[in-house]
């Protein structure tokens, strides 16, 4: 997860918004994700207007800056990235994959702040909006159904900066069981089968090796290795007789 | 982007979801990212059967499946992964981020089905509903705003799945101008300066280095620099006195 300031140069712009519902949403996807600064381009204004003044509305969305144009909502930033769900206009913008654009977007905002331009979600961002942009990004949708929900878009896109690349390669630490509780589990099965006749009627070779690796096979948690043992020494016992406690 | 039919395993399942609309965001989101299996498990059920038989609705959302029960809506999947937004509780389940959760499921989708579970809007997934699946996975957003709605969280959860971990180093192919091109950019700019006397007023040490470096720092593409040569030629012909088409 980046850390909160990583984002405090980045600007959400959403620009000719039309549903409060999904302003809205794209809030509290910035909410979920750390960012902090949303910035509104001519909405629809009375639904906006409802929607930042809302019971419950977020304090970013109160906080939310409206301009009359994108010139204005964007001339403090020094890189402009629009989005977009088209794959192969005639571009006059350089086209990224969100996967990489985001990288370039995070090295940028180390040293200056950064726009990241949403369009309407009926026609995206108009050729005048998108003239402010240094470059373009998309997210990799099918092509059956390339246009995103307003509020989804912005979620994605703000995930991607956020993901952390290392953590997919690092699974979180999960205490496995080592090699003596394994071998307890081993035990107390192999004592529950004879105990239970298993093994008369239908013997197997080399049963103790069979049975370790049975065990190994089940990448047993450490805690919960002890709930196993505990059950099947229950069940040993039960089968042995139950003369004394186990 | 992952083809669609690397998804042909994949089952989306809403349990006790409230929100049609929330239903169709998961539904469009599914269908952004090529998955096409939805199953919903005891939705409430008139906003339900309103949202699927709604006039626009998707062809996905008319297919998906209803179950009463989470274990009948996933007795077909041999891994069962659940959503949570939550980090620290006292976990009965291995708890994964999202990045590298979607990897392990993108690899256990070449041999069998995979269920994706998402809780209701308000509660997340019940306990009973949890004791379910293998492991969870959560989507690594902020403290002070863990949880998302829903229909974001299916969208980023399935971009995360179909999103390629190659494509964020390797920017799309720009077609930068070729030195030649930049060479006729040098020359013209530099017969500008000459023309307009620029170069009179403040002689410059070394200048054809010097633009020839300044024009290289463009990062001109290829097919921006006939239009700027065609711009500068016009204007150098202009200054020199115009005495004949450039």
């Amino acid at each position: 997860m980046a850390a909160a300031n990583e984002f405090a140069g980045l600007r959400v712009v959403l620009v000719g918004a039309r549903n409060p519902l999904n302003i809205g949403a794209a809030a509290r996807a910035m909410s979920n994700f750390g960012v902090r600064h949303l910035r509104v381009v001519n909405p629809y204004t009375v639904g906006f207007r409802e929607a930042r003044s809302a019971v419950g509305a977020s304090a970013l969305l109160a906080r939310a800056k409206e301009y009359p144009t994108v010139a204005e909502a964007v001339a403090d930033c020094s890189l402009v990235v629009g989005t977009t769900a088209v794959r192969h206009r005639e571009l006059q913008h350089p086209l990224r994959r969100l996967e990489y654009g985001a990288r370039v977007i995070r090295k940028q905002l180390g040293s200056s702040r950064v726009a990241l331009l949403f369009g309407s979600e009926k026609f995206g961002l108009s050729n005048a909006a998108l003239s402010h942009c240094h470059w373009l990004m998309r997210i990799p949708t099918c092509e059956e159904n390339i246009s995103m929900n307003l509020g989804q878009a912005v979620a994605v896109c703000l995930y991607e900066l956020a993901r952390d690349a290392k953590a997919a390669r690092q699974p979180e630490k999960l205490k496995r069981a080592n090699s003596g509780q394994l071998e307890r589990m081993t035990t107390m099965v192999l004592e529950g089968m004879r105990a239970s006749g298993y093994l008369d009627r239908r013997p197997i070779a080399d049963v103790e090796e069979r049975i370790r690796r049975l065990v190994r096979r089940l990448k047993l948690r450490a805690d919960d290795s002890t709930a196993w043992l505990g059950i099947l020494r229950q069940m040993a016992w039960k089968l042995s007789g139950g003369s004394k406690r186990p």
